[in-house]
Formats: structure tokens, C-alpha cells, sequence
């Protein structure tokens, strides 16, 4: 059995509220793997190894709460999200003898449980909402939210669930990626005020459109083999089978995740 | 159309993570009505009016994560369920501008939008698992842990999630209570030993068992025109159609939680 499969299995049901790299040695067929599951999800319990968190948004960490109960796990991330998540007592329910928490340097590759390495890379964003205080900047570059780049037997794959928008050094990293996992919260910028389900922008929100001059449609023009939305809000019609949205990203040579979808690198 | 329809929806796919009662103002049939629906779900969305907490613990209060982003709601409960969440700055995402905190006496009626009214009683139990210190103890009768009276229309309805035991005193409560719906988290105390989903005995964790001579079958034996077992573990047989559990509880005159439950007082 090849120790070098590495899978993604997204579960896209909540991928508007999940923004999490789950890595679990998982089991295959029914036999057990030498890889890895990389598995977005608020919610499922497996068995976890490793937990990256990209930030300290609800979103991003209350799937946490469903781990509890002295199940192992690396738990890593920014200094600032662990940070944020220290300020809330409820995740000492991760006992700290159990769940080890480790804050990981940006720009700075890691080795994973099981030989895939990953490195933390800054997109510009913003603090979870929990933390805004104010009007807070949405497009800063700091540990409050960031990318992941997992590699494995020299493929690459970038995980950026929240970008409020792509700058020149992001975009160097993503040519470089053979797979793309990018935030795709909102088509339109305004759709969820013309939807009447919320006031805010998804820039306000810290996530760039995908349509647009300054959509992330253009911004990643022909970069990787495969382009992936996920984080995508209920509000955005390419989560619409048949849908133009739909059919625009899928023309521009998008893919949709799904429930279920699984990546190999 | 009349203004006394006070109805219960229960959402039992969730029912082992949700002990916390939310009362929103409802639609019915298409139409608004001017009654309650009073739901025990964590992750729905609704036109919440109130959310009544029964304790801190993490099933009883992450379910309100979802319901963040400036929707307009009454949060109560005692002082130290407040307290506790008061500590986790996540909930601060319920902007406290929109979300209304009020800390309610133990044993004192209050009135809910609408004309419901609801008391605090307090329940055997322990505090919520990341605020335990070394050994807590389980049965300590505080505000950590309660239960809920809803009257209304001279009917009595009484919400009990969690009780590890079943006092004089909260047995003379239940007994004036028209519908009971109490704390079915397992069957036998060690159920989660034998089946190796955990460590811990149900007592250790605040829950009573259902079974044995010192189980809530027992103990509530005779008590309202309706019993309903809610906050069920997923290890706990009663949840399987036909089992001899299943079968147990029915024949004492048990109902077990389903999706869609509804409860009219």
C-alpha cells in the first residue's frame, strides 16, 4: 500500500460555515491508509491528527466543540487565533492534555503527522467579528487570517477560505499550486443585502466577490490544474445547479465543491 | 385566530447536543400566529424571541453561534450560566446591542414576549465540563444547572435536560406538570464503558440513568399526562425502534423524542 496517498475529503453541506483543515489518518475502502483525510468540516468527528486553523472566525473554530471529550489531536494555528481561542474558556473542554496546542510561524513549513509538510502564508482579511471593535480593516495581513499550503511528493495544494483580496505575493504562491481551494463566500459583493439576509458586503466581511474587475474570477485566471470554491454562502447562486453563476465559474474552469469531494494529491 | 396556541417543535437529530430551550415567534401554517413555538434545537435559525438556557455546558449554548449576526432575541438564564459565556468572548458575536442578556432569579416567574410565563428551578447536576476543577461534584443543586417551567393557559410544561437525580423537591415540581420532558442521555449508567465510546459513567457526567432502581423510569413513575425522554445519547438504545429498551420505556408510559415533535399546552 503506497504511503503517499493524500486525500481531501470536503464536506461542502457546511462549507459556508467551515473554514478548517481537519487531517485525520483515515480509513479506506474499510482498510487503514498510511495517508491522510484533509477534511473541511464543522462537525464530524473522526479520527482527527491534526487540526490547522486558518483563523479565529466562529466559523473557523466552533466545529472544535464537537472534538471534545479526550480525543488526540496537534491543534495549530497563528499565534493570534490560538490567542483568540484561549480568550474563550470553552475550548478548555479540548483538555490541554489531550489536544496539544501549537502556534505556528508564517512562512515556515511544518511537518505533518505522517511526512506531509505545510506553511502558513498571510491573505489579506480581518479579525473574527467577535474581536472587531469598531470599524476593524478588512484587507490587513496579519496572523489573524491566513492560507495553508499543504505539499506532498512535490504537488501542491493552497487552502484560502477567506481573501479579501489577491495581491501580487498571493498570487506568486498560487502559481505555484497544483490544486486551489479559494473563498467563495459571495458572487456578488452586494448580494446579500439585494437577498435581504444581511447589511454587510462581503468585502465588510473581509471576502472579495467572485464576479467582477476585482473578483477572484479574474484575480486567478489560469493559475493551477484545479480551481475549487468553497466557504461558499447560501446566498450565492453558483451553489445552483444550472444557474449562469454556476455556469460562468464552471466556463472559467471552476469547480464547485460538493459533499463528499475528494482531492488527491 | 387564537392567541393561546403554545407549541413545542423538537428537533431530535440533535437532540443528545441541545439542552437549551429557544422560544421564537412562529409561523404556522403559513400564517403568523401569536403563539410560541418553543424549540429545543441547536444550529436552527428561526424568529427567535427568547432563548432560555438551562446551563453553560458547551451542547446547551454553542447552538447560539448560529444564531449570531444582529438578529433581535431575549438570552436569559441564572447568573452563572451568563457568567459563563460572559468568559467566552465568542458570544460576543450576539452583539449585546441586538441580544439582550438578562440574568433571571431562581424560582421566580417571568414573563416571555407574548404572555408565557417561565420559572428557574434548580436540577441535581454539575457545572459545565471546562469550568471543572480536579473531581467536580455531580449532583450539587446550583444555578449551573436547572430546569424550566413554562405556564401557560393553566397548563404546565416542565423542560428538564440534565438531572442526576431526582430530590423531593423537583419530584413535587414535576408532579403539578402537565408535560415532562426529561433527561434521557443513557440507559444504564456504564452504557458508554460498555460500548467504548467513553470513559465516563452517566452519573460522572450530571446525567441520572434511565434504567434501575434509582433511574428516572422509577423515579417518575405516574408523574403528568405526558413524559417525554429529550437529551439522548447516541449510544443509548431507546433510539432504535423495536429494541427491548425502546419497548421498556414505551410501556411505562414514555414517549421518545422525534424530529418534529410538537407539543401543544
Amino acid at each position: 500500500m503506497p504511503s503517499t496517498v493524500h486525500t481531501l475529503a470536503l464536506s461542502s453541506a457546511i462549507l459556508s460555515a467551515a473554514a478548517t483543515i481537519f487531517i485525520r489518518l483515515g480509513l479506506r475502502g474499510g482498510g487503514a491508509y498510511a495517508g491522510f483525510w484533509i477534511n473541511i468540516a464543522v462537525g464530524a468527528v473522526g479520527l482527527w491528527t491534526a487540526v490547522l486553523l486558518t483563523g479565529g472566525e466562529i466559523d473557523q473554530t466552533a466545529g472544535l466543540l464537537n472534538l471534545r471529550e479526550r480525543q488526540p489531536f496537534l491543534l495549530a494555528g497563528t499565534a493570534e487565533t490560538l490567542a483568540a481561542l484561549g480568550a474563550n474558556t470553552m475550548f478548555d473542554a479540548l483538555a490541554r492534555d489531550v489536544v496539544t496546542r501549537r502556534a505556528l510561524e508564517i512562512g515556515k513549513s511544518f511537518l505533518l503527522p505522517g511526512g506531509t509538510t505545510a506553511e502558513l502564508f498571510t491573505v489579506p482579511g480581518k479579525v473574527p467579528l467577535y474581536l472587531e471593535r469598531g470599524t476593524p480593516e478588512t484587507a490587513a495581513e496579519t496572523g489573524a487570517n491566513v492560507g495553508i499550503e499543504i505539499s506532498a511528493d512535490g504537488a501542491r495544494l493552497c487552502f484560502v477560505p477567506g481573501a479579501a483580496a489577491v495581491t501580487q505575493a498571493l498570487r506568486t504562491r498560487l502559481e505555484r499550486a497544483d490544486v486551489i481551494l479559494f473563498d467563495g463566500t459571495l458572487f456578488t459583493d452586494d448580494e446579500m443585502i439585494v437577498a435581504g439576509t444581511g447589511e454587510k458586503t462581503g468585502r465588510r466581511m473581509g471576502h472579495m466577490p467572485i464576479d467582477g474587475a476585482d473578483g477572484s474570477l479574474q484575480a486567478l485566471s489560469g493559475l493551477g490544474k484545479r480551481r475549487i470554491y468553497i466557504h461558499i454562502n447560501n446566498t450565492n447562486p453558483i451553489l445552483i445547479d444550472g444557474s449562469a453563476e454556476r455556469g460562468r465559474v464552471e466556463s472559467a474552469g471552476w469547480e464547485v465543491a460538493a459533499d463528499g469531494l475528494e482531492i488527491s494529491l
